[in-house]
């Protein structure tokens, strides 16, 4: 039925559409309190907090104020018909609120409840009656069972995102879960990624993954599209967008449902129907699609195509204090089919001189010596390390509170300003493994120290992962054919 | 010429000889200095500050005094033989020092610099005239190109060991690899893995991952054996030594040298012959060992080894907030070999009960629903999932600044409480993961809950992950046949 609304002519007019909802300017929250413990309390607090720029109006016919706030009893007694419509009451009572959005005039209608599709027939009968009113009333939902939608540009939020980023970028999300629509615009935060927009959409009634797939192929503030997926609907019209897609941005995407357990989870979660998991995996590879598996690798992902972008190359230089670092690094890098290539016979000739002393090796992987190398002597062999033709990234293996005690407390700044500055003056791609091996339950130093570099690497635009094997599984994912 | 010493009867022998080294009563630091930027230095500190328990002696002829300790000119001049005696000076600066070595009659010398065999043709000649060295001064070595060793309960320590545990525990690690020694002593304090002994040993010229391997497999102390292999010398020697070891204890073994790049750095690091990753393991799978791949996989074994054992059982209840969690996990356990069946009947109706509610779903894996589950629902339902006859273990997500903000500041602890209750009543295996989704780098409350609540599971025997990835692939290893 809503595939039938769709012609040529349509796309941009649904293009239109979409985003009148995702850049909303006024919004309305039926469902919304002041007491504690309610869905709708949480989800007031939430929205007012993040600070949404345009007039939110709280509808619950309980209530005269609400947070300080004047209550509307309906949508009907607004002083204007707002762009969207949030609806945090249960499933049952919403149809009522659907023929008001109809009656006044909305765009968009999110529906925060569970209890559709996916609790059984007769939640399936309420999902079906709540897209034929909004096809009627001629708006869209998002949902229902959902967070919503996040957009730092007008500063709407999911239903978790009171410490969401406020600072618009370039990454657009789009996720079936809730749960880890939250969880990726956190790990973001973390990361210094900044999104274009995320969208929890749940069981797809109406919007669906291909329709937010075209948007945000066409969206200007979208640079990078990514997507958790737990299925998909109208095979042929998802595979086309995936197409228009990836041929014009980076599209990462996670899908789940490989496993019988799996599925079952994904059925009872949005409804979806996953199909086979070796059919998603040939039609991804097909379509140019990155495809990561979990939150983190998805992140891990999204940061490197931010710092190093699509297709870095494959040819690593490992280095960092330590010999057993190289032998490991290597065999990840195997597992990754990432290169590990001797170094150029002009480097290896000037890191020879330059480490010339028991302890560090000068090779690929590169032994930098640990735990006491000077930095009169780190500068000068990273700066070589960076500039070495035969490899296109320089990995530096950093343990915040390992290698650097020796230059004294500013050891570990001074040792990141070089990393910066040979990166820079380089002009090649650089990935930082920072990470602490002190995790004192009484000592937050370390934990300190290494949130502090990795925002100066970061800010230097050098990705920094955790641990070897994520940075490895990064690089590997972000060139074509992984 | 080593294993020509080696008979049936000189197995006990050897036994004492080197548990004399690991829990040796006195020691000698040759090279101990106070002057700053040098590894003398650096490791006499370490030593100090780390409290050995019996007399360290300060060796260098420029020195009067160290550190404010008496210093000597050479072994000679010492008031008694020392049991071992550490080497920091340079490698060929080091013949001297183990002519007096035997002079003096030691148990033990740890050799730390490097330039030995892995340093070419001069260094491997230094190398055997150390072996040689010290078969006729009838001590042992270990190393050279080492960190040394680290054991609680004597307080000897690595080079970088200064800020390990202090607190003996059963789990012996030997490793090529000084960096790793250090790395997963640190990562074992942590996560509350104590150790009977690490043994980072280099090189190998004397003692080697054989003879560490049957020490620790008859060593009272050691429960679990772990290792960092570059490779092994003695072919049949090892391979008996490991079946010898898996018959009474746990082994881990982390085995480097996949590609032709780890090779390369395993050469240079340690000199060691890798042999081909097919063939170890092969061998390692017969003989029973657990195998994992880098450090942080190793720990994660070594901690569901501490908590749930070996051979847990391979079927898992999911459990945690929110829907997206449930299918990705079963993904992950379809990947590992894990199972997550349906749930017991009894259970299933019970869950039901407890939670019926939109956004949450009973069954295998089990939706409590989130961010908003009240407590008193939240109990039952884990006590239930705790009891189910159809699983061995229950797995709990729990994101620290997330699930719980509706109980108050105390929502997270008691939530904590509850699972403890429910994992030591129902006496069934239980697994959390424990996470935070803020990273927030001015704001470290997030991660103090992180390690409150770590310590409180660990404290109470629950193994802690802090990603599903990571806990599933540790209760795949521990599982045999894995």
């Amino acid at each position: 039925m809503q595939r039938a609304r769709r012609g040529i002519d349509v796309q941009d007019h649904e293009f239109d559409e979409i985003d009148a909802i995702i850049n909303a300017g006024s919004m309305a929250i039926v469902g919304a309190s002041g007491v504690p413990m309610k869905f709708g309390t949480y989800f007031t607090g939430v929205q007012l907090s993040f600070g949404f720029k345009g007039p939110v109006y709280l509808v619950n016919p309980g209530e005269k104020e609400i947070m300080g706030r004047q209550a509307y009893p309906d949508l009907r007694s607004l002083p204007e018909a707002p762009d969207i419509v949030y609806i945090t009451i249960p499933a049952h009572r919403s149809m009522e609120v659907l023929r008001d959005c109809a009656a006044v005039g909305v765009k968009g209608v999110i529906i925060l409840a569970a209890g559709f599709r996916e609790a059984g027939e007769e939640g399936k009968a309420l999902e079906e009656e709540a897209l034929r009113l909004a096809r009627e009333g001629g708006f869209h939902i998002i949902g229902p069972n959902c967070f919503g939608i996040y957009n730092p540009r007008n500063r709407l939020t999911l239903l978790p995102g009171y410490d969401f980023s406020t600072t618009p970028g370039d990454t657009a999300f789009i996720s079936q879960s809730g749960g880890f629509a939250a969880h990726v615009a956190r790990l973001g935060k973390s990361l210094g990624i900044d999104f274009s927009a995320v969208v929890s959409y749940g069981n797809a009634a109406d919007l669906n993954e291909t329709d937010l797939l075209r948007y945000f192929t066409r969206d200007p503030h979208t640079a990078v599209i990514s997507g958790y997926l737990e299925g998909a609907r109208g095979g042929h019209d998802f595979v086309e967008a995936l197409r228009e897609a990836t041929a014009v941005k980076p599209v990462v995407i996670w899908k789940v449902g490989k496993g019988e357990a799996s599925r079952r989870a994904v059925i009872t979660h949005t409804g979806s129907l996953s199909g086979s998991a070796e059919i998603w995996e040939a039609l991804m590879r097909q379509c140019g699609v990155i495809i990561a598996s979990g939150v983190e690798e998805l992140c891990d992902v999204l940061l490197a195509l931010k710092h190093i972008g699509r297709d870095p190359g494959r040819r690593l230089l490992i280095s960092g204090g330590g010999g057993g670092l190289g032998t490991y690094a290597g065999d990840l890098a195997e597992d990754e089919g990432l290169d590990v290539p001797p170094l150029d016979g002009g480097t290896l000739d000037n890191l020879k001189k330059i480490l010339a002393r028991p302890g560090a090796v000068a090779g690929n992987p590169l032994d930098i010596g640990a735990p006491l190398i000077p930095l009169q002597q780190f500068e000068p062999a990273i700066w070589e390390a960076a500039r070495n033709a035969s490899t296109d990234i320089l990995i530096f293996d950093m343990a915040v509170n390992f290698a650097y005690d020796l230059a004294g407390e500013a050891g570990l700044d001074l040792a990141t300003d070089i990393l910066i500055r040979a990166g820079r003056e380089s002009k090649k791609a650089m990935v930082v493994v920072l990470y602490t091996r002190s995790c004192d339950p009484d000592n937050l130093t370390a934990e300190e120290n290494l949130r502090r570099v990795r925002w100066k690497l970061l800010d230097a635009e050098i990705p920094v992962y955790p641990s070897m094997p994520r940075a490895l599984r990064a690089i590997a994912r972000v060139n074509s054919g992984a």
